[in-house]
């Protein structure tokens, strides 16, 4: 099946794999009279680029996107818009003494099982590589929000087990991007520092969350029943690589709590009658209430590890395996930039699908 | 939008309301050829109707569904199968005194600000009462994928505070359906009960969780990027009502493990090569691995409640609201047959997508 | 492949055989707040009848729909508008002697070829009676976009070599209402009745021609590339029971004209710059221009005949057949509302995807 | 709207503008393990490139596609396909002049009501180039088909009112690639030469007809209802710039013939029962009878011609206006791959539905 493109109106097709020459993306359905802020764009690449800190793949890659249809002039033109990010650094060497192993919890073995094939060169279309051509699509969706006043906010709430109590406000912006694991807690980030130093040591890897926020989203999103907001949200979010898990407002916490604790009775403020305490996360029903959208994302550690494993060989004999190669501690630094890309391409459909946003903007 | 459509190459499309005549739902591109066990379908439904045990809504519902097309001589035929399920015991008159009052936590309010109008009646479309639906065209998808070797088990392994561990077995049927709260740990069970006796006297609620396990799934289905099989699992299971949570294998658990605690090694046993410890959950890079695929769906607490709630009525007043009506005091042993459902459905369309299964199966 | 599903975010869903207890649909997208007007849609249904003509089938069907959800005292909800249309007049007995014949030019061979199973019982689901939904279907979607100044004018152009010029002005309603054949020119159906007459006699049958008018569609409709307007509305109208083609504008003709012929300048009337020849037939580029869109549905002959035919059976043993039952010489004027209809759902779709009709149109 | 995506399981993106530096497509879903023979998709992109005959836009243009993921040693993968495919010879010069006008019959007046904006330099979006992007895709559809024994041969069967009659036998392959116009009637194709020029001479264009036979198509393919196949087929044929009209089998003549005459009585040869006479064009009921798949695609005059059209400009003044640039004096020859490729996408994407081809062909 053709299972690349996502959204119902306004829709990304990603292409290319991690030792290909170029990855890309085309976003199709995006309105026109949009002027895009390419340094914005670039700075949202930059957050999921390898390379950026010592826990992090040292993998070279400039991940400016080039875009070559859809933009007349610096805005676009409701054409689809098309986008290459060339693969610079490649280096299928790396991966040649993994010819006759699938790499343990490595996709390899299952695109194998599919398609008769797999490309062991980084994971080819496996790679979390893809997920430049989510963050480069997603920034654009992000500019759209912004201008109908809605703002996301993704940050690092949990590396492996350093965990951040759920925060009812929106962080401190700067606190998070003058955080290099993405982390508005210093105190917490401290300790994932010196977590990540060790387990690097170690050659092991750990897992962690990302919680996001959404501001601004006018009650009325989301489609009854099938296409509840948070469905969608959920799909998009379980289609980021590692990612394991998915709750929204007080999500797998609201499984011990009281309908007593639970509920979110009406008060009246400057907005009108609305649900203030927000335990439900910004959906009722499937249907944004207007309050700020809060949910999270877990990720797992990352598989490739140089720590000996033991494991069996294609041939059915059991090998000690250390894995080489650029490979992350934790990965949750650099997914805070996909699950925002996400939520803005989710968002952004909804605001499409429902008429808030039409096909021209001027 | 359009949002009452669910499904790939297989779908259910969901219509009525819960206190109309009738609710109902057509099921498309079922293949051709299968004879219906009518039996295991009401035996379906009887385990998510209300009425059963004493902590559940008393509203007294047959729920049979009658089939008016897509079936001949008790076969499939390829045609839509379409179904009736009457409404016998709607009592609008529970809701009248609601009619000033928006209920904490419920989609009322939502969808008055989606569709400028709601009915107060009972919570028209967005009532759990859609989920029957979902069960009668569930059982029709489970009995599909028995015949292929495919057999899904949903059990209650949380409620309130009491958790059961996590299983790695698929628990033994009868000690599920023994229980009538599907759960399968007699122990556990009996604390689950007097909790729910205590919330019903003081007329409040709790959430919960279910848990599911898929066994025999073959290796292969899912696709690639966006359609990963999580991430139709994820979307459908956050399409339920008062779903809050979703994860898959090690899940939120995972975020805290290191990737030496999580991997799985490849061992060979009679199938083969494969990834025995399973912490995956069945499904690796969003393709299944042939391993037993495992998830839980976080459920909120009942928003139903008899207890005092302090609130705002529509005029912005702040008002006492104590809600009557037939509820139940945890959604979550009724919501484990809507689980397997929404499962059956997802994994029948992927057999389906991936060619395993055709038009016609005779 | 479920293949019962039209629209994009306005969404029919069709169930039922011929001779099942019923047949029915499911509106899905449908905005809040139309007061619907039940004898329209009753009136809509009556043209499509049978048994309203001597060269009609004699089927005796009430053919109103029963709307059991999405409407709360006559008005649209929001929610899916499910109906169902009874079966009051089924005969299979007339089909028992067709049990080892499939029928030339009928669907029985392919429905046997893909699902293993054809029904004998006049045809199932591929009987011209799944049309009826449609028409009902239509009858909404046509008032939804009567709300909003556009109508729909289909009209019986061509029956057997009986035609009718091409018309550029909308024919008067009651010339078309008040003809049983659905034909503004009252020379030709005078023709065109001489003609059924003589084929009844010989218990042959003919085809025709539909040809339909839009008038009040905004500029703008339709969408690049794939999703052009005349791309949608011919999917719509090849989806009809024995329609062999499609055009629009000048259509086939436009292939013998010169460019200097066929080129509409634009000029400047009351509503500003538009190209008023209008040869293209209202869509240019695949988006509506404004001007009136026209299009024309052909039709094969009823392939029920009584007239002998010489045919092989299941064994491959020629037989000679003659096809009893009631069944129509021409199906031409009973299209016209079944056109109509297909035109409402195609453009209301758009009239959705493009926002100029929101989710509530109070 | 995203309407820029073709397909239900094997989908066509199609990305980029006539005047930006190079369009491309991403072809999803497209089976693993196809060698692809690249001269194949070089000679049917060499058929659709203009430059090719004198009467045909002297653009120059390579056109041959770049072919960035999706293949492995020549050899598909599983993952997506795309594609890029260099403008070299952009004029935007050429419409320098045009900049004030919206050009009769050309879809800038329409794009400019839709998007608030239209592009000046060729169209954009709406330029006829476009299609080399389909022919692109097109050819890989066909070596896949190839491989399952399905050939689809389309040639020009009428330019202005030179018209040859309906073949039923699949023409000669050396005719129509030996015939510039891609006419295997040599008479026909002179006369065809002659009015050619002399439209040249006059600064005027003419329109024509496309037909293709589709061999080798498997009972069985297409979808119940709304997704027959021969719905499928004009959606995409109405798709392409320029068409008008679609028909198939007996097409609009089928409304002028009796019963007696147009249906196809079943009869015994080496594949068994099967309707040979094919009046019907080899579908039946939606679902493809087995016997060669017949239709057309009417397709109108060229709009840009030099002689002198009387118009307005966007201002509402009337005033005079001559084409220039590099034109075509009419689409049909260059179309003949076009209608062949989208004919290719529709029938693999079926073939993949309907279970005859999987995710892997090694």
């Amino acid at each position: 099946m053709a299972g690349n493109t996502f959204g119902h109106l306004l829709r990304l097709t990603s292409f290319g794999e991690s030792h290909g020459p170029m990855i890309g993306g085309v976003i199709d359905g995006f309105p026109a009279g949009l002027q895009i802020d390419f340094n914005k764009v670039r700075s949202a690449m930059q957050r999921r680029k390898p390379g950026n800190g010592e826990f992090q793949s040292q993998r070279n890659e400039d991940d400016v996107p080039e875009f070559i249809s859809g933009v007349y002039q610096g805005k676009t033109t409701g054409a689809p818009i098309a986008f290459l990010i060339a693969n610079n650094d490649q280096r299928p060497a790396d991966y040649k003494e993994l010819e006759n192993f699938f790499r343990p919890s490595h996709a390899g073995f299952t695109w194998d099982a599919k398609f008769g094939f797999h490309d062991p060169r980084g994971g080819g279309r496996s790679s979390a590589r893809e997920t430049a051509i989510r963050v480069a699509a997603g920034a654009l969706a992000g500019q759209l929000l912004e201008r109908f006043g809605i703002r996301i906010t993704g940050y690092t709430s949990q590396i492996g087990a350093i965990v951040i109590g759920p925060l009812r406000e929106v962080p401190n912006a700067e606190l998070i991007s003058g955080s290099s694991l993405h982390c508005p807690d210093p105190q917490a980030e401290a300790l994932m520092q010196t977590l990540l130093e060790n387990l690097k040591t170690e050659g092991d890897s750990t897992g962690g969350v990302v919680s996001c926020m959404i501001e601004g989203v006018p009650a009325g999103l989301g489609e009854p029943v099938f296409n509840r907001l948070q469905a969608d949200l959920a799909g998009a979010m379980m289609s980021i690589n590692a990612a394991k898990g998915f709750d929204y407002g007080d999500g797998f916490e609201a499984a011990g709590k009281r309908g007593s604790e639970h509920n979110d009775p009406f008060s009246v403020g400057e907005k009108g009658l609305h649900p203030a305490t927000n335990h439900a996360g910004g959906i009722l029903g499937g249907i944004s209430t207007g309050e700020t959208i809060l949910f999270r994302v877990a990720f797992k550690p990352v598989s490739s590890i140089s720590k000996l494993q033991i494991t069996a060989d294609k041939e059915g004999t059991m090998k000690e395996l250390s894995i080489g190669g650029r490979h992350d501690v934790c990965i949750v630094p650099r997914a805070v930039a996909v699950v925002e890309a996400m939520a803005a391409l989710v968002i952004a459909d909804h605001m499409i699908v429902s008429g808030h946003i039409g096909h021209n903007i001027t």
